[in-house]
């Protein structure tokens, strides 16, 4: 059992809301194969980060550009006239900061100063293309930055072009792209409507061998995959309406090898007309869905991995951290759990003193418990602390009501970096942290055994410490709590800064869930001046 | 057919972020015979506000008071504690603009000084005694804040009297305090558990010998009985948990005598443990559950009203109003339905340009069309408009499911001045202003006939606005719309300050919802610099 395991810090940050007024805003375009998409975050350095704003235009722009490398004139209009909308859409907010990049279509674009110089004529925004290295590398940091992977590999797939990116201790070690995105395969390979097994197969046989020359491409025990890019997001979607997934979340999402079989054999059967049909699919990308499919189920056979992570944050998200981090000496988060939250409770402007207090209140409890109350690892200290520090943020919302609006906020915002698992854990936390009987309810399908009576146990800590806190004056600072298993018996004392009558008061009438959860009676004591 | 009716004005605001920067924040304590509440509102001055916090205590204070008018040691001791919790919050959230006022129990204790003295010394907190008259009047002043009351009566009830205002024009004409509280009564008549049919006529008789002093208490035409105070909304609860009413929403909510009378029945039937399993019912209410709806009842067969409407802002919004109102000449809300929109879009920080620019092509469109649309009466121009200054709010939650996220704000804010069947439709608009199917779903049972056409015409035009100003920069600066009914036909002419050649792809890629809304075929022309 390890009790001091990976317990955020709980250092003390800037309270004063004084930091919010430093906001800034940046818009990053990324001018796709498939799709040109233009994201404005709102940050405030150092801080805190939130996407205000996003457009998305189904441009096409490699249409047409088969083996020749040349941009079609239809296409390069609708490429011109999806940018004049960002570049307007801009100016009208007075966004300054626009960082545009082009991948795969523009890249490998013969004609490519064509476009580049009718763009920047029209719009005024200068786009950099990225090579193929580079795109690796921002699709690496944006889903570095948003998940718990130490060891594995990231996989981008755009329309144009798929990269591959070794990860080794957090790092990129090296980093391969390929012209297997989604449109590219299309075009060259599922041309006919519906697809020919033929087509499929001599896919499936071009993808095999493209793999095979990546000899570092393999699964090794405790390493993970986690896959970026509107393809893979849009069969996550597929995947959750078959299954019916009680969560409306695709950051985190885990997507089997068998559930990618499936629904490739559902989409190769069925027309495009039909396709659009199947509940989840996005009309546009009807065409080339099974292009998609075919691509990312290969990935993983060719390199043994029985299952991906899906991350949401791509390219976008990693330009955004290189500017976002550019203080550190890397662009990564020390702890990608700890920032989510943080991020989180910054963006719902949390009253962090009370936080912390509550923070230090429930861990404290959790630590003093003996080994028989099965609260004994280490991930609950994360989600007990992610569940302090989150409690209240429902508070931005309403204050009616707060505790239901907090988990509506956290369920919702999917806090990258920790489970669906965990992610429920948290928001049914903060859904009861008040009152109400603590039930895992339509969550029950990503949760483990015993986790209806973990909700229950953490549930009842953190509820009394915030009726220890109840006046958010930190009067108790500490509680000591002696428990004796044989005789089902707890003792909690108070140890009160001033009087503490009021919490002593306003404890005892909440001791009844504690008494539940541990299946012993509690007692309270009160130590003033302790 | 009035189209030049109630427009809201769309006066232009102070666009600018800096004024959140002034925001401040006041406590109200209101200590009352049954409970003791703090609320805590920030507001920006001249601007918006939002209650942030609440701490509500049932300290009974009245219990035991009888007719000696003597607070007693127990209930006192209650009243410091609750005090001391409210004092402990307001130090450590460095609050200092804090109002207090007690009501009916303090005011009518004999030895009252021993407790405010009491107070003063171990808090701080110096609380302002209510006369009956101004306990009437703050009541007032909350429930004409947040309700279209125009002529009629406002009656607040809470644990010690009751207190009826009539209004006339808006204006609180004369205005009465009874003791007839639900605890006073509850101790007074209802001491048997369960209740005996004698105790019940006797207080009955004694309500109508006491509504019969009031000669102006009456039922008019064109009148409204407006309720407030906790007693009315827990009744509420309960009417709506027997209803199955589809709204979590109490505010403007209307009672009918009819349903009154039910839940009298209910309650009278049961004893106090049994009425604690009511659905709806609040645990420490249970006891005086049934005098409440005895008093509500009978004051509504005293008057000849057949129904009322809840308002849940009471003495502590009538305090708070006139703190926020202080430099008009009086503190009333020119228009409480226009105050709740610009309240809720500036908590949100909406957008205001656009939602403006929004709100005039919309009102521009629906005044343009023919009366054979159906559209027409006054009170569509006023949700068309509330729609679009908030159809983007939900981006302070998160751009990703705005359009979702913004109908959950409507829905919770509950816009006090419209009807659940307005906010309902102004929700719907929300969510449906980008995309999906508008349909009244669970709303249907608030609805009125042909709403769901409503809704669609509505959303047709919405989302028509939305996609002219795409880019934000208002370069569609009106429409000029050409209906042909005969020949089911229509041409939208769009006068644009700039190109426009945006605006008119984005738009002609959403004429379906016009077309399918208004059954005429649309054709869209573009005029640059018109």
């Amino acid at each position: 059992m390890n009790r001091t395991g990976p317990l955020p810090q709980l250092e003390s940050l800037a309270a004063h809301s004084d930091v919010y007024k430093d906001s800034q805003r940046m818009a990053i375009l990324d001018l796709g194969s498939n799709s040109f998409r233009m994201i404005v975050v709102e940050y405030v350095p150092g801080l805190s980060f939130k996407v205000v704003d996003e457009i998305a235009e189904s441009v096409r722009l490699s249409e047409g550009m088969g083996e020749s490398n040349i941009l079609r004139a239809a296409a390069m209009d609708r490429a011109v006239q999806a940018v004049q909308i960002f570049a307007a859409f801009c100016r009208a907010s007075r966004i300054k900061d626009i960082v545009a990049v082009g991948t795969s279509a523009i890249r490998d674009a013969r004609n490519q100063s064509a476009l580049l110089t009718r763009l920047k004529a029209t719009t005024g925004i200068d786009v950099r293309v990225l090579s193929g290295e580079e795109e690796a590398h921002y699709g690496y940091l944006g889903a570095i930055n948003s998940s718990t992977l130490v060891n594995g590999f990231v996989l981008d797939m755009g329309g144009g072009s798929l990269q591959i990116t070794r990860v080794e201790d957090r790092r990129a070690r090296e980093a391969i792209s390929f012209p297997l995105g989604a449109v590219r395969v299309t075009e060259r390979f599922l041309t006919s409507d519906p697809v020919r097994h033929a087509e499929l197969e001599a896919l499936r046989e071009y993808l095999s061998r493209q793999f095979g020359t990546v000899r570092w491409f393999h699964y090794k025990p405790d390493t993970e995959l986690v896959f970026v890019g509107g393809g893979v997001r849009m069969l996550g979607r597929l995947a959750q309406k078959m299954e019916g997934y009680p969560l409306d979340m695709m950051q985190g999402y885990v997507l089997s090898s068998n559930a990618l079989k499936a629904i490739r054999k559902t989409i190769a059967e069925k027309s495009i007309a039909d396709r659009r049909r199947i509940p989840g699919m996005k009309p546009e990308r009807a065409d080339i869905s099974l292009g998609s499919a075919v691509v990312v189920y290969e990935a993983l056979r060719a390199s043994g991995f029985e299952q991906l992570t899906i991350s949401a944050q791509g390219v976008r998200g990693g330009l955004f951290y290189e500017h976002f981090l550019q203080g550190d000496s890397e662009p990564l988060f020390e702890d990608v759990r700890k920032a989510s939250v943080l991020n989180l409770a910054h963006i719902y402007r949390f009253q962090e003193q009370h936080a912390l207090h509550i923070a230090h209140l429930t861990l404290s409890m959790l630590d003093q418990l003996p080994e028989g109350s099965h609260l004994c690892r280490s991930v609950e200290r994360e989600i007990l602390w992610a569940a302090s520090m989150l409690h209240d943020i429902g508070v931005a919302i309403d204050y009616n009501d707060h505790h239901k609006h907090g988990a509506y906020l956290i369920l919702n915002d999917g806090l990258p970096g920790f489970t669906h698992r965990e992610i429920a854990l948290i928001a049914l936390l903060t859904r009861y942290h008040r009152k109400g009987e603590p039930v895992l309810g339509e969550f029950e399908r990503v949760m483990e055994p015993g986790d209806a009576r973990r909700l229950l146990q953490l549930c009842a800590l953190l509820r009394l410490a915030e009726q220890l806190d109840r006046s958010r004056d930190g009067v108790v600072r500490d509680v000591r709590l002696t428990v004796d298993v044989g005789n089902q018996w707890a003792q909690m004392e108070l140890l009160a800064r001033g009087d503490g009558q009021v919490a002593l008061w306003s404890v005892l009438r909440h001791r009844d869930i504690f008494q539940q959860a541990f299946g012993l009676q509690l007692e309270v004591t009160l130590t003033p001046g302790g």
